[in-house]
């Protein structure tokens, strides 16, 4: 990482001894996991420049924004609508913490009892160490998990923490108040920024996430050719990258990737061995930089074809985003009723997210799924006995594991992969 | 107990060796930490008759009820009306797990990072020790937490459980979901019970609850005297009953109890010296038979006069239910919104609670409060951080602190609640 965003770094009142730090771990982690793989697609280079420059060229995109009177949002769930963000003339950044690094600093706050990734958001947070959420004027919170909805009440004496009352099932009671917390976001978004979202904004808003995600689903419907045109640790990164870059940016390199991954297709060409394992990764969010789990997959041989996820399936689920004419309230239902078909673990009953994990195993030619939660994650821990028994009863094989963003741990779940890849 | 129920157990499916267990550690128990007790009212003689036959007469009742065609439903929550069971002829019973007895067992279908409660309650329910588990025909679950809310999906394998909606937050459109969900409710209870709800029935329905709630209130209303006219092991097993007694049967005896208190307050008479520490106890509910913590706290020379908890204020909190004469609709938002008052963690933002707490250090003049939370419970364990920090500013003495069923934990919480005590 370059010397020239330490001014920018110090202005954010960022804790440069500890950033110093991260920012020496990270390119080690990164080129031992990532840049030694075989034959990656040369469109990842944009990636791996994204990731170089990870404090730095996009925040600097984000002061300047501020530097002419714009307004940032850092989001930790694809729930928070970025279409209305957009409108507004805000910018979305996702800000879900990802590194072991802030864990304990969050932990000087927070219960132990507590997944990692609260825990690291915390952390970046209140140890200031991540030029992200000092960058944002606000924070906008949801009602998805115990541990988020009541962290948000800490977090706000430290940041203006925004939250918004996702339901906890999808009747049609429930979709009307969620379409409810929509309207008051619109309202939200318009007093932070000043500016009025009009339906031809929204619109042209809309049609921006939508293009980001037409690259993505691009991606996911690449990735079901055999052999697998691109690694998981590498699809997952561009995911990753997705929460926080430009939306048109982003776009038009995942396309690029896309085109590169298209040609090897139809060369029949791809990243691992024919015979290597197809694995579906099932669970809990990985934030960047949280790459454990497709590295000792991958590491041992197998490849990860999906990931039904948030950082993955999920966030691209009920497709493109219907584009009603007739004003913002129509509007704002398409963007719900979108938003809605993603099955997370928060909602009862969810059985729809099982029928998902079944689906995509047979859409992808899975040879096994991997449902990793992270420990403390009450929702997917408790769904993932839902989903083994599923899988069981539709005799493919599955691995049921949870763990946190620790080496320690790394060590317990590679000797639980790998013996499950040898009995695939 | 009784050889007299042994028939019905059977018949029931109780697993009768390990109820036998069961029943044979209970009353040793009781014995240890209630009969011992200086200066019971009298009148607590019908509530240990009620425990020394804690799974025969009532049982036997609720038999009887269903051997007349009528219904016997299982809850776990203030949240789910006991109004709109009894207005259609059902019986409602809480069915807590407090035992650690029964948590080995809920952990082999459980993750063991789950509340005691909730693994103590689907043990009794999988391992056929509860017979009022046996003996309810739809046990009625709710959204108060992640734990609860994805266990009922896994628990309703193994006997039918609906699940109320309740949000998240408390704006207008949440209390139009809450109301919505209580109209579905009703008709739920009408199709299970085969009986129809009538303004007439459901009216006087409410007005029972009313009356029970009124004998609590006035039982919660006494212990503000000093000297404390009751133990709060005394107070706290009056209520743990309150769950599954008849409630006028309840109402009649808690009235009696409070009689006799209110002569002990006219004559200035108390439980414990009057220079006892007075403690105010807030957290998760104590669910029959987990009376350690006001055990240890007794033990070592102070008394708890009130418990902020779902066995405790939390249950009494809106008051007495309104009347509206106009309708079923009236009706159920006039139960929505005394039930709206109660200030479980649940909810975000929840500073009423705080306030709550604030309030009652006031009334019921404590020297000092006690914050406990089941471990893995993720709303209080967080929202204890900041119910501490508000008692600190307001120089309340408070100590927080997180525990399970278990006697290792206890000898633990005596070590940390008995320096508290020596610091008042």
């Amino acid at each position: 990482m370059s010397e020239e965003y330490r001014a920018m770094w110090e202005g954010l009142g960022i804790n440069m001894r500890r950033h110093d730090m991260l920012l020496t771990a990270l390119p080690e982690i990164f080129q031992q996991i990532y840049l030694g793989q075989q034959q990656r697609p040369e469109a990842m280079g944009f990636f791996d420049f994204v990731v170089s420059q990870i404090h730095g060229i996009r925040v600097k995109e984000l002061m300047d924004h501020k530097a002419k009177g714009g307004k940032v949002f850092g989001t930790f769930c694809v729930y928070v609508p970025d279409e209305v963000i957009f409108a507004a003339g805000g910018i979305a950044v996702g800000l879900c913490g990802g590194a072991d690094f802030s864990v304990p600093t969050g932990e000087q706050i927070l219960p132990r009892n507590l997944c990692a990734l609260i825990k690291s958001a915390v952390g970046f947070k209140i140890g200031s160490i991540c030029p992200y959420f000092q960058a944002a004027d606000v924070i906008i919170g949801e009602t998805t998990c115990d541990g988020k909805k009541k962290t948000w009440e800490i977090l706000n004496e430290y940041v203006p923490t925004y939250v918004m009352d996702l339901p906890n099932c999808r009747t049609a009671a429930d979709r009307d108040l969620w379409i409810s917390e929509l309207k008051r976001f619109v309202d939200k978004v318009e007093n932070v920024t000043g500016n009025t979202i009009t339906p031809e904004r929204l619109a042209e808003a809309t049609a921006l996430i939508n293009r980001k995600r037409a690259a993505m689903d691009r991606l996911f419907e690449l990735r079901k050719a055999r052999p697998a045109p691109i690694s998981g640790l590498d699809a997952l990164l561009a995911v990753q990258i997705s929460f926080y870059d430009d939306p048109a940016r982003f776009a038009q390199k995942t396309n690029e990737l896309c085109d590169e991954l298209a040609a090897r297709v139809q060369a029949g060409q791809g990243v691992a061995p024919a015979g290597a394992k197809r694995i579906l990764y099932a669970g809990t969010p990985m934030p960047i930089p949280f790459w454990t789990i497709p590295a000792l997959i991958e590491g041992a041989g197998a490849v990860v074809v999906a990931e039904e996820s948030c950082t993955g399936t999920r966030l691209l689920a009920g497709g493109q985003t219907a584009l009603p004419g007739d004003g913002i309230d129509r509007q704002l239902a398409a963007i719900a009723d979108r938003q809605l078909q993603t099955n997370c673990a928060c909602f009862t009953p969810n059985d729809a997210r099982i029928e998902d994990i079944l689906r995509l195993a047979k859409e992808y030619e899975a040879d096994g799924v991997i449902h990793f939660s992270l420990s403390f994650c009450q929702p997917y821990n408790l769904e993932g006995i839902r989903v083994q028994k599923a899988l069981q009863q539709a005799g493919i094989p599955v691995l049921v594991i949870d763990g946190d963003y620790t080496q320690e741990q790394a060590g317990q779940l590679k000797t639980r992969i790998e013996a499950f890849l040898e009995t695939l």
